[in-house]
């Protein structure tokens, strides 16, 4: 079902402090930025390595307000990981496969993620208290 | 310096429990597992997707005590994404230009790590408080 890891999410107080840190450490450079209304983020996704079955993205994720999921997990938890994303070829089979299989899904069907992507969160319950998001990317990516 | 997300490392009260668990949520299954006493753990690599530069894994983490870093991780936050590593092509050069470049290393010279990878790790303070290792796979792989 899965054919990479597409990102890992992690939560910052400020893309302008934490982006700098980034290219700094590792030489990434951010391959794409927006805000994501929906989600409450501004998020920049810095490129880790393009393979044969799409990019892999460290995604920095700046919440637009407190009252966003990602600003209580930064005020509960300050900054660190947020969730992880894996890459599928068709997301709306394996929210169908994984709602057989009896897991628990925050969207049960896809909605805007980075890029124009599609995306679906699954309940942490279900997978030993790890945010889980599902990634399939925009046509010809 | 970096050529791909190796692994995200999630610490489980139990592997018995946990490895299941993915393998009935996303097919995944056990590449390697291991016990690694120095860093106190039993450790589960689960395949998401093999590239062009290596493997990108879930590392599933068991504690053997308590008073190891896993265990007062567990302890402390819960089950949970507990660190993300990345390759490199060469561990010691990457850590020269990390420290060259002001960041503060855990392992200021590489350790032991999953299936005789030389593996070191980053304090979090430099990194957004995400808890960064880095990976230098064994020789042919």
């Amino acid at each position: 079902m899965l054919t990479r890891i597409d990102h890992v999410g992690i939560a910052v107080a400020s893309l302008e402090e934490a982006i700098p840190r980034y290219e700094a450490a590792f030489g990434l450079t951010v391959a794409h930025q927006e805000t994501n209304e929906a989600q409450g983020v501004r998020e920049a996704m810095l490129l880790v390595h393009k393979g044969d079955t799409g990019g892999s993205y460290v995604q920095l994720l700046e919440p637009i307000r407190e009252d966003t999921p990602v600003g209580k997990f930064l005020a509960k938890k300050g900054p660190g990981i947020h969730h992880i994303a894996y890459g599928v070829g068709d997301i709306d089979s394996a929210l169908a496969a994984l709602t057989v299989a009896g897991f628990d899904l925050v969207n049960k069907t896809p909605v805007h993620g980075t890029a124009g992507s599609r995306i679906a969160f699954m309940h942490p319950k279900g997978v030993g208290g790890v945010l889980t998001e599902l990634v399939e990317a925009p046509e010809g990516h």
